[in-house]
């Protein structure tokens, strides 16, 4: 496996996790699209599939990790951390393709995005702010808080993540690192859907107070997408916040990948 | 495989799809629909399912394709083009058939669809628009935005399902081919449900513009039964936008092909 | 496999699946329950899991076949006709333990079913009709539509079940019949699963006229049940309407068989 | 497998069910939650997935029971009692620590739940009662009624339950029991799965009079929890009611391995 298929792989399943989970913030949000107020549960379940699509398409080329946190979890795991950052830059660049892509998509929707004044029609014309389209901005502003509220749902992702990739490694004796060899990380698809639904329960039972970011790339690099995009009343980029949503989930998968070697 | 188990197959599977799928929008759309208004998840839903019922059906004759946009994936993918027309057919009928058999499914929903000017009983007695439960409609009129749209949604459909056909096939040692062995592209019954849950996540996240045609045969063969059924205040069938639905998927198709060859 | 086997496990699983079926039907619609007007998507998958929890429990003993329309579509598939009258036998008292299990379950809600007159306790205190709870009424009264629904949501459930079933035996090389040996009908746990979102599919799609019996079980062990039941202000059994969800599923579960076999 | 490691997988995996479970109880009834009001069927996939996410972490090291009414229903299957003890307090341990976390990630939402009196700012400022995100409460208080709705569910978990686990054991050739290898009991991750889908499935519908403890661990310890919680107008800790969810759970999982072992 070469850093060309790495950063390839991850370039591309992170693109397809963005396309998948700021498109569905974009369909419940929107005016003028057809899941509008669609719920929780919409979300919930837009993340994790777009986790499937991603890591799936991924998988033969660099293993599908399309979460720095997850990277760190995992080079904890086998002490191999050389090309950590081969990953990372495959992340954050896929991360920002896809904010591009969910905003072609949802092109005439973000148009509409503007203030009528003076008319009348539709039922609401007031502009929507966009940033939570595209990045997480947290219900309640404490930092320190929001912090922990990040650490935790890292942790309960990249945890079980973990046990659920190396229970598979026992069961079909592949291997399991950085650079895999045939599915990646995940062994057969089974895996991959596991955690898909995996990803689906953080975001029901987590993401309540941050809107669970869990992933420095699928934070930062939509963030920065959303700063330079010429999208109306688009409304603060937040930069304020930005940290949080970084460094929080670095710390949950330092400390997911310490705890399971501590107790596996 | 014979061309009669190819139109067989692929009739029979796109018919049950599309009996799911319309079936799902009358589920949601309908007076007297025990499911009406029950919102987006509910739609992104039966449509997955569908895509599980359907091609798991026509998986053993035709490989379970039920789309032209991933025929055309698998061709650009396979580099073997002389069936496509065959496939192509069998969707086509079989999405019409399915249209037909919706309309049954659904018969006496449709008869109550009129307007009954004049009395107060029922709480909503005006004529609903039918051709939604048909064929797709967009929320914002913009042949550009809406192509791209479709174009988009179609490569996140087929990118990702060549990526789920691929890596099966290493791990299970099947073959892969417009002409299929056995359960067809999908292996074993893993694949199908995984592209299932692909389809769930298109409909909750790149649904919101267009309803996500992603398939010319979803939309143009329910299109034409729509314009000829004998049902009651059906509106008009839109034929000036049917052509996106058809041009947008087949482009998607193609582009997800060539991107899954020239990756990986 | 005995007769015994045969009786024992398909009385315990289909009592599981009304238990899990009627449970969620009572969910969502008595006062005092959490899950109260939770919507289609909450029965829909409260079905399917019922069927996923039943098939699996009943499956060594009997094959988990659980509903008379999936027995006869095997029948007509296999040609062996002999043991159908025990399948029936063990599903109707299992339909019916399963209705009165349910009434245990939401007992304290039933007895609350009553007309509060004179006072003002309490949101809303009409008793509400119940039978919908046990057994399937049309939202629009029709015979002939409503027979014809039931036909195409029972050929759509015992079409792709027989594929599953049929698909999984070529992989996993193992037997099907009325007769099964080891897991049943099913082979490994995927096709329960499979044939679970199926049932949750139909629910989905297909659902919204009648409510879906597709299974003469399901909806006649439970009516009996609640006409004898003394449920508060229970409402009729509506044994007129008995019929159609009984002879419907059949004639669908007969078609889906043959469909099957002409085509594979 | 040491007693050990026993406990500190039921520990692990026990905090992170509670993590998710009281999570998305949490995000649901808490202000300034993304996910709040998001209805029953997210309550219900948010308990079933923290059953995912935990078990598949416990699996290697104590086979993922996390509940007391399973330990006992599997001791009665294999007829092994002395390790059920080690099983019970690093379930009831796990528990606590797993309240303690959601308490964390959504700490400046309980921070929030104050009687704002004398102003206007926010939509509602009425504190909340908060018990219901850690522990179970009736919609209808009757004990009778109440303990047989915690049986006959329980019974509903862990039948099933042992039919999934029992039926892979004779596919993949694994053993079974209190002390297992590999796997845990639930041998390839499609039990833990099946077993998750099954919990959502009691959830949508059994869970609409008490709550579905159906896990002794999992109401008794977040109880312990709340009522030494510094939560600002947390409430009763309802003390009197705390038995029954103990009681009949432990019972259902008696009476689950008695019919499995009977039947089977």
């Amino acid at each position: 496996m070469t850093n060309g298929d790495i950063f390839v792989g991850e370039m591309i399943g992170t693109a397809i996790l963005i396309l998948f989970g700021a498109g569905v913030c974009a369909a419940v949000t929107l005016r003028f699209s057809k899941a509008r107020a669609a719920g929780w549960v919409v979300i919930a379940f837009g993340w994790g599939f777009g986790v499937l699509a991603g890591a799936y398409t991924a998988a033969p080329l660099s293993g599908g990790q399309l979460n720095p946190a997850v990277t760190f979890g995992l080079a904890v795991d086998t002490g191999v951390w050389d090309k950590v950052w081969i990953y990372l830059l495959g992340q954050l660049t896929g991360a920002m393709i896809g904010a591009v892509l969910c905003y072609l998509v949802y092109f005439a929707q973000f148009q509409a995005n503007v203030r009528k004044t003076g008319t009348t029609e539709g039922t609401a014309d007031e502009p929507l702010p966009t940033l939570g389209i595209f990045s997480t901005i947290p219900e309640i502003r404490n930092p320190v808080a929001n912090l922990v509220t990040e650490i935790l749902a890292t942790i309960a992702l990249v945890l079980p993540l973990l046990a659920m990739v190396g229970n598979n490694r026992k069961v079909e004796g592949i291997g399991i690192g950085l650079i895999p060899g045939g599915q990646g990380i995940y062994g057969s698809g089974i895996v991959i859907l596991l955690v898909s639904l995996l990803v689906v329960g953080i975001g029901l039972s987590l993401g309540g107070p941050t809107g669970y970011a869990i992933n420095p790339a699928r934070d930062l690099g939509p963030r920065i997408i959303h700063s330079v995009l010429p999208i109306p009343n688009k409304g603060t980029s937040d930069w304020g916040y930005s940290w949080i949503p970084v460094v929080g989930p670095l710390i949950g998968g330092l400390l997911g990948g310490v705890i399971y070697n501590a107790a596996f």
